[in-house]
C-alpha cells in the first residue's frame, strides 16, 4: 500500500508529529510504503488564487475550478500543487494528521486541499460521493485536540466529534469518493503526562496494524438520487 | 453600529464581492459604520506559525494558544494580526462573507480565525460558547455557492447546511460568544441568470434590513454544565 501522510503542525517536536513519525514506522514495519509531506516544512502556500495560473483559460474573471482543469490540461499546474496532486494520486491511504484548530483544519492544511482536490481529477460534475474520482482508495484522520472526550457525544457540551468535522469527512474526504476511516484523535494533548501520552501512541499502532476492520464513516450514494439530486424515495 | 466585514474572494469581479459591497452600501445608509477587511487584497497570510512570534514565551517549544497570549501581553502582535484584532474588537456585527469551500472557508478566511481569533481576548479557560469573550457582539456568515437549495435538509443529498457548517457557526462563532444568525447563502451563483442574481441582491438587502429579527443559531450554555464540563442534568 502507498500511504501518504499530510502532516500540518507548526512545531516539529510536537506530539502530532511524534504521532507522524509513529504511524511512519509502523507502516513501514509491515511493508508499505510511506510518504510524509509535511506543509509547515515546505512552506506551503495554501491561498487558492489567481497567481496559481499564469496562463488562464479566461484572463478577465476567474473561476478556480474552471483554470483547474484547463491547467491540468495544458499541463501547467504550478509545480507546488503538481507535486501534491501526483502523491495524493499514487496513494491508496490518506492520512491527514494534523492539531484540531477551531474544531476544524488548520488554515495550511486546509489550502492544500483547496488547491489540491483538483476538480475533473478528484471530483467533477456528477462524480462526488460514492461517484467521486477518489473511488477505490482510503483517508484517515489523525488529530490531536485539547479537549476532553467526555466533552463529545451525545448531550456532552461540544455534541458528537464526526459531526463538527462532517464538512472534512463528509464534505471534502466523502465527497471526494473516498473510504472515510473512522478518526483518531488524541484528547487533551497539551495536559496529559507522559505516560499517557506513551499509552496513546501505542494506541495509534494498535489502529494502525487494525487499520482494514476499523468503522468507515458512511455518506449518501448517488444511486439514491435523480441526476437533479432529488432524492429517490 | 460598528459592521466589520472580512471578505474572502479571489476574483474582485465576483458576485461574492458585489454581495459585500451590497451590504456596505446598505448599512451605511442605514447610518451604522462599515468596514470591509478583504483578505485577497491584503495578501493576508493565513498560517499560523512561530514566524508570528519572533519573541517568544518558550522559545523552545511552541504553543500557539501561549504564545498569542505573551505577545498579546507584551503589545508584540505581528502587524497584521494586531490590525484585525483591533476590528475585531470594535465591531459590533462581524460579517465573514466568502464562497464555500469545500463546504467550510476558503484557507484564506479559516487562518483568519486561527490568527486573529486570540487566546484570552476571543475566548480561554471556561470563556466560551455564552462566556466566550465575544460576547455581546452578533456575527453572520454570508457566502455562495455552486449547489442548490434543495441538495440540503432532511434526506437531501448533503443533508443539514448548517451543520455542515457547525464548526463555523458553532464551533468558531458560538465558542467565542457571538450571537450568531442564520446564515445568508447564495445559492447556485455560478450558473443563474443576471436576472435572478440581482434578485439575490435584493434578498441580501432585505436580510440586512431585517438583521434584527433574524433567526439565532442555538448553542449550550455552560451554566447547564460543571466546571469539568459534565453535564449537570
Amino acid at each position: 500500500m502507498n500511504v501518504l501522510i499530510v502532516h500540518a503542525h507548526p512545531e516539529p517536536q510536537s506530539f502530532c508529529t511524534a504521532m507522524m513519525q509513529g504511524m511512519q514506522r509502523r507502516f513501514e514495519a509491515q511493508g508499505h510504503v510511506v510518504t510524509v509531506s509535511d506543509l509547515y516544512a515546505k512552506q506551503f502556500n495554501p491561498v487558492a488564487s489567481a497567481a496559481d495560473f499564469p496562463e488562464r483559460s479566461n484572463p478577465d474573471y476567474l473561476v478556480y475550478a474552471l483554470e483547474q482543469r484547463h491547467a491540468q490540461k495544458n499541463n501547467a499546474l504550478p509545480d507546488d500543487i503538481a507535486e501534491e496532486l501526483a502523491l495524493l494520486q499514487k496513494c491508496d491511504l490518506l492520512i491527514l494528521n494534523f492539531p484540531l484548530y477551531w474544531f476544524s483544519l488548520p488554515a495550511i492544511l486546509k489550502g492544500w486541499i483547496d488547491r489540491v482536490f483538483l476538480s475533473g481529477v478528484v471530483y467533477g460534475g456528477r462524480n462526488f460521493y460514492d461517484r467521486g474520482l477518489m473511488k477505490g482508495k482510503q483517508a484517515w484522520l489523525t488529530f490531536t485536540l485539547g479537549g476532553r472526550e467526555h466533552m463529545f457525544g451525545d448531550n456532552a457540551v461540544h455534541a458528537d466529534l464526526n459531526t463538527m468535522l462532517r464538512p472534512v469527512l463528509r464534505g471534502s474526504l466523502g465527497y471526494a469518493g473516498f473510504d472515510v476511516l473512522e478518526p483518531f484523535a488524541a484528547y487533551h494533548v497539551p495536559y496529559i503526562s507522559q505516560e499517557a501520552r506513551v499509552e496513546m501512541l501505542d494506541q495509534l499502532d494498535t489502529a494502525v496494524d487494525t487499520l482494514n476492520t476499523r468503522a468507515r464513516i458512511t455518506y449518501p450514494s448517488l444511486d439514491d438520487f435523480d441526476p437533479q439530486m432529488n432524492p429517490l424515495k
